[in-house]
């Protein structure tokens, strides 16, 4: 007989029923091979006293094995593991570290052995991030408030079940309504899917307008994980260099002439990395050729609520006449990165073919939190808060701003940003960025060694300096270390 | 001068300042060619006059538009359309309505010109739906306490700072303890990825494990959303016969001699839409095929916390000892299906590029949802709510299948299923579904028609009936009904 003493061992304080713990070990020696097709169990009194638990609950046990097909019972002789198994013994593992098991059992392509960088996500500790908001700002409370008046309000809790994969209908008018005012961009909401942040949208239309070696424009300096998704769309990436007006059109304009390509993809406020934002005869310029064409703009404008020194310059798609833009919003980047909700705006037939897209993808976003979401907008908290952030970040920026200017004179070149949360900052050619980030992190502060805003075309010995979830103390310390290891 | 007077008409009621909206409609004017490069403004005097608003208004606007880049002043002329704008009158549409505009602005090719179905969302009135859990037994309360709790808790607030692709750490744990307590399957944190329900599950699996025209075996009967996922992949399916003991394994093993396939996928629990359970012996030669041919084996075990007259089967993953199982699961089918957390386990390197790829779609999940689900983990409330939901269940499944034996004895053959919350309802032939849909809609019961379940390869006069969102007077409503529409 095998020593069940110690193959069968439970565990008293395991929330799992001992019947249960039972069965599955036994489980465990018949799949691993140890016991073998037709081989015979003990008997429940001799298997209580080895182990030492009540017959009964031995009995259970094999009742459960026999009932889930993998031991039957023969009349006055027995438990037997079941004849009609396959003999599993030879499929036994050598005794060997887990880790060291086959690396590839199943035959498939690795699409990411070089992980997906995740540099700007935001710490937990002092840090001059990627250029992120101050989550302590966000109304939670408020949130909340919403939260528990959806949960009590809905009869027969209708916000728990299946929805649509395009989101809430509520929250669909409200953002219709939040578009029209603050962009002058008038659409249906036939015209929007919710999305979860702006990154879906991103990965929603690279899916629909991309095939692969398809080509699509994008900066010479541009958001890497925008980059990352065109590429893993398999589209390649044609650059088009970005100056202080914004990407250059008439650069666009010559490979037009002989190069067919089918969208560009721009981010025309605080462009990411350098924040610059583009003028309006480029936009223009743009949409018509986009029309001449034929190509989509894909117009990330995630930063659009947060520009400081004028009214934010309305978006290409509230200029558009022909239905050429696909517009990409994010109220996530606005309230707290992690509730994700942002929006796709676009001609009816392309929103509709992402939304089935998407329903594949994940069928819905939380219908929960579109509800609540979509209450804050109606009764006017979200424009409050947006308000009250904005004014907020500019004062960050300012003074921010005020001492790169004033204690890295020699070491940071930098234009005071119109808007967005970070600052473009080009560190003195003889400071290196890996090295600083290091002897930053010694002294508790983490701030990016650049790597995330370079490409393979685009290097500059620069950074982007997030401002806006710093506050006056945490900021002068932050800065303060910045400044002893740059020194 | 162009009638200013109907051009720039302003609403004192909207939200959006006036300055913003006179700027607005001017930018309209220059945007749809009405105004042109260089053409000159009214006076600020003149226009205040003619649409009936303060001068300083206009003079606000004018700066608006001058500071956007759509105007220029010059001394002692006034202001005027900024000349270096591309000229657009040419570009103007014809008044036509919007509707009728061009359908394609820019080249792409819609893959999704067929909507994908969505037959079994839940609907709003009395249904027999597809088999959804019902979200008022949800313990909504309890998710709200840990909402409040976590939002006062965490310092700083983390939980609203961008997270991990692959999930909360603290909700992976406990996934890692409940797969253990309820399915014997030992895994670490890293072999699981949280998703949004287990459609994400399927989808990040689809995509990572089939390149176009790789071949996935699956079952003549199943879920449609699944086919939708690895067609959408550009896989082949290749249909394996189902019968009562799951997928015919013999069947594939035959297949496997003379064809390359990449993946299984199979619901090994009350399949759907058949509601059939593989059996253990199938299961263990499912596995030792997967190792010999190499390919992988998407396990969808969605519907595994619903199994009622014995405990549920081990899945395949708990006893495959070559690693060659994907495992899906969700928590959502349990909880509420608008509350989107399920999960992906598989070996490391899997999960880390099923985690790369999920950055690139949405980033991260929300981490106030994953944070208070961990909680409701570790307090015990989530293993109440399942014990609580399956007795409810079960009882629902008993009656519901009572009534089906006594009131549909000639209409309907059916089996009583072990677990998953559906019966699996096959109509005599007589009956027409289509008819029979649409006669118990005016009677105000929503019933499928049964296409949800059919595909290019199976056809069966048959529906999954639903029972467990249904309480006892609403059940006895609904078979009613249906009962009137079927005789």
């Amino acid at each position: 007989m095998l020593p069940y003493k110690s193959l069968i061992q439970v565990d008293r304080k395991a929330p799992v029923a001992l019947y249960i713990q039972v069965c599955n070990r036994f489980i465990a020696l018949i799949t691993d091979g140890t016991l073998r097709p037709s081989d015979l169990l003990p008997s429940s009194r001799i298997l209580a006293e080895l182990i030492g638990i009540n017959r009964h609950t031995v009995r259970l046990a094999y009742d459960e094995l026999i009932s889930q097909g993998w031991a039957e019972s023969v009349e006055r002789k027995g438990i037997f593991v079941l004849s009609r198994l396959p003999d599993l013994s030879r499929t036994k593992l050598p005794e060997t570290n887990k880790n060291d098991g086959p690396k590839e059992a199943f035959v498939w392509t690795n699409k990411f052995e070089k992980a997906i960088p995740s540099e700007n996500f935001q710490k937990t500790g002092l840090a001059i991030d990627d250029g992120l908001p101050d989550v302590r700002l966000a109304p939670v409370d408020l949130l909340m408030r919403e939260y528990r008046s959806i949960s009590r309000k809905f009869y027969g809790r209708n916000f728990l079940k299946y929805g649509s994969a395009r989101g809430s209908e509520h929250l669909r008018v409200s953002i219709c309504n939040y578009l029209s005012n603050t962009r002058g961009l008038v659409v249906s909401p036939e015209n929007i899917l919710i999305t979860k942040g702006s990154q879906m949208g991103i990965y929603l239309a690279a899916q629909l307008l991309l095939n692969p070696t398809d080509t699509i424009a994008v900066g010479v300096s541009n958001y890497g994980s925008a980059d990352d998704t065109f590429r893993h769309a398999g589209a390649n990436l044609l650059r088009i260099p970005i100056d202080n007006n914004g990407m250059d059109v008439d650069h666009l304009e010559a490979i037009l002439q002989h190069k067919k390509i089918k969208a560009v993809y721009i981010i025309p406020h605080h462009h990411c990395p350098t924040t610059v934002t583009m003028n309006v005869e480029r936009r223009l310029k743009l949409l018509s050729l986009a029309k001449e064409y034929r190509f989509a703009i894909v117009e990330d404008d995630y930063d659009f609520d947060f520009h400081y020194d004028n009214k934010p310059y309305l978006p290409l798609a509230s200029i558009d006449h022909n239905q050429n833009v696909i517009y990409i919003g994010s109220i996530t980047k606005t309230f707290a990165p992690a509730l994700r909700i942002g929006f796709m705006v676009g001609p009816s037939v392309f929103v509709e073919a992402a939304s089935s897209l998407r329903q594949l993808i994940d069928r819905q976003g939380d219908t929960l939190l579109e509800e609540a979401f979509a209450a804050l907008f109606d009764n006017g908290e979200m424009e409050r808060h947006f308000r009250k952030s904005l004014t907020i970040y500019k004062q960050r920026r300012n003074q921010f701003c005020q001492v790169l200017k004033t204690d890295f004179k020699d070491t940071i070149e930098f234009k005071m940003p119109e808007g967005g949360l970070a600052v473009w900052s080009i560190f003195d050619k003889n400071i290196d960025l890996i090295k600083m980030s290091k002897d930053a992190s010694k002294k508790g502060l983490y701030i990016g060694n650049g790597s995330f805003s370079q490409n393979e075309s685009f290097f500059t010995n620069a950074l982007r300096m997030g401002f806006a979830s710093l506050n006056e103390n945490e900021m002068v310390k932050a800065l303060g270390i910045l400044k002893q290891v740059v020194h």
